[in-house]
């Protein structure tokens, strides 16, 4: 069982699908710890109603990056954890935290990588007029929502819609997405070769999609 | 019936699409003049065989780009084209060229722009390690591979096929995209409206992929 760590800031809707997750028998992953960076996350309502371990190393409470970052470490290391899963944690990470974990530490991005980097996806998403958008499971680097693909999901864009209903449809596809992509992970299915994330015995998709669809007559 | 001219350098199996589309009863733009800007390409042939005119308008003929887009607006002009469909025409086109026909020309690009402008995408897509490519059609601005985008379609990419089989499965999209698109804008039902092309009446899928597909134990 690989033993994982969920870092949140808020909500924690993806620490959910992971939970959801981990409670199956037959899943190789188990969640030791639960950090948030916030004492009011509502995640850590979550992670304690499941009867998970949590911890809150709030980043306030330290001069500066590094020494918030070494207590993050401390805190992951004393409960033995092999992985980590940020789940809408919304703190920058410094390269050296980010390197001490490399190719053990996922992400997860609402859009379809390497589009649409950084905040307000589904805004600028609709904004650029694009017929797709999805989201993205990728090994964490230094630089923001970069690093190799594990799983990604696409789905039509309704240009009608806005930018809360596309995040809610998006958000059904990260809880999707998530799990698999730890699962892929703990199976030791997917291995990093050079930037790219290859996947062992995955199966692969040849349907497609349009948008707009064409209309049947 | 809009009148369409479809500029080419090459082989024009997007050319081949478009005549299929425009020889059905129903189709509402017909294909006026077939221009290439090579003497040999095989699109041009292709237009022979459909009974379509077409033009050689070699930009080696001319001192320089103003006067070869100022011959190729006269051939244009002299067919009376009112919209112009580039497939696979590769020359880069001035902004006066471009804005004299704005929102009157479209472009297909074998990916989902905003990602992988440029050439060589399927080379550059496999590399990247991104789950979904596809195709665009969109109105062309004079930034490359830039503007409003009419239709798109996505495929989920298979890490251990090659670029040539990847494009292979991308062009059988583009001939479904691109005839589609050019119906939509002979009908009147696309209309631009700042950075984007709103489509009029148009069907949005709900469905979704995922890339790799979730394993089924």
């Amino acid at each position: 069982m690989l033993k994982v760590a969920v870092l949140i800031s808020g909500r924690g809707s993806n620490l959910q699908a992971l939970i959801d997750a981990c409670a199956r028998d037959d899943f190789p992953a188990t969640i030791v710890r639960v950090i948030s960076n916030k004492a009011d996350a509502y995640g850590l309502v979550r992670a304690q109603n499941a009867g998970l371990d949590t911890a809150v190393v709030n980043h306030k409470d330290f001069p500066d990056r590094e020494s918030f970052e070494d207590a993050l470490h401390t805190e992951l290391s004393n409960a033995g954890v092999e992985f980590i899963c940020l789940a809408g944690f919304m703190r920058i990470l410094n390269s050296d935290f980010v390197n001490r974990w490399r190719d053990r530490m996922l992400n997860i991005h609402p859009s379809l990588l390497p589009a649409f980097k950084g905040l307000h996806t589904h805004e600028r998403v609709l904004e650029a007029g694009v017929g797709f958008t999805g989201c993205t499971v990728h090994f964490v680097r230094p630089e923001m929502d970069d690093g190799p693909i594990v799983t990604q999901a696409a789905v039509a864009v309704n240009p009608h819609e806005d930018a809360s209903r596309l995040a809610e449809r998006v958000l059904l596809l990260e809880h999707l997405i998530y799990p698999e992509a730890l699962r892929l992970v703990a199976e030791g299915r997917v291995k990093v070769v050079g930037s790219k994330a290859e996947i062992k015995e995955a199966t692969y998709s040849n349907t497609w999609l349009v948008n707009p669809e064409p209309m049947i007559e």
